[in-house]
């Protein structure tokens, strides 16, 4: 069971290395442009920075659901080289949209696609797991016993 | 392993969708309402399917957590049903919010009621391989060795 | 599996109960600050509060995930007790920045530090693993099957 899933542990502990980054840039931001905690207004630099973080906080339970699936059920090595796309994509996104709201546009779009093709993997190896677990009728005694 | 937890892998990537189209609804409303980016105010109807999202962004770790705990330590096929169930409370509160702030309050509450429903899974479930793995003093053996 | 694993899971359930229980504290506020939904400015106090927990769901996945590796691919009682701590320097976080700014802090310093236990924990076991699956060329049988 590890071994069969440890690249996909390893793409999370890199994943998870971007998502602190991104959250220690909007402290770095607060610094910065002099916006003290709790305010998460005042300027717009720092606001597109916050929302940037914010956004990739958003969509992460997103990606760890999508990468997960995919790599268990349908191909780890695939899975994980689709992970890296996904933080490629995130780290495009998070310094576009520090930049100009527009500049967020690639890296958002990259990401969106990529978490697409996961999403594909994860329903065409669940669906097989489904089909060769409940087919048969199998099903009918699994709900009854 | 992989088939013990298949029906808990589908409702997930099941769920990951309708976070994202919760997500994509935000980007419509932001069109819609004329608030661009990094902007989160500016118009009532927007913040309240903004905050509808967020509620749901927030919630949505503690939600996989139980849910996974409940399907592996209590029973896969119930924990399903309830992942079932709390989608369509999640439904019932985006698209409530989005209307009226006192509209949320049915999904909101049928959404805690699931979650409490599974958290007593999981306790329950945890609970018993506890009792199975570390009573009959087996603890010690495992902390000395 | 199940067993090598349980007290993670009792762990992971017992920090859901406490995010939850942050969550419920911002309801609180709302009432007691009258911040109706969707507004989440207009008082000082609530702001603090509102920060507060938004902070810890922001954090929650990066812990999740670097717990888990670490139980997982470490050690399972270790990490563990590491999780603990993590709740309580949460808990820490949450009511001291309730108090003021300045106060959160020691909290927050301290969930990092605990989170950076944990993440070396995580490399070096998925290190070894990954070393021991791929090394002495079962790496390109891998890849070429």
């Amino acid at each position: 069971m590890a071994s069969h899933l440890v690249l996909l542990a390893a793409v999370s502990v890199l994943s998870v290395c971007q998502q602190s980054f991104f959250a220690w840039q909007v402290g770095k931001a607060r610094l910065k442009y002099k916006i003290s905690p709790p305010a998460i207004t005042g300027s717009p630099a720092f606001e597109r920075i916050f929302r940037a973080q914010q956004n990739c906080v958003e969509f992460y339970p997103i990606f760890l659901i999508t990468f997960w699936m995919a790599g268990w059920f349908f191909n780890q090595v695939l899975a994980a080289i689709l992970g890296l796309a996904y933080m490629y994509a995130r780290h495009h996104f998070f310094f576009g949209y520090s930049e100009s709201a527009k500049q967020r546009l690639f890296g958002f779009r990259m990401s969106l696609g990529v978490l697409a093709l996961l999403i594909i993997q994860a329903v065409v190896g669940i669906g097989y797991e489904l089909w060769d677990e409940y087919m048969d009728l199998k099903f009918f005694k699994k709900l009854v016993f």
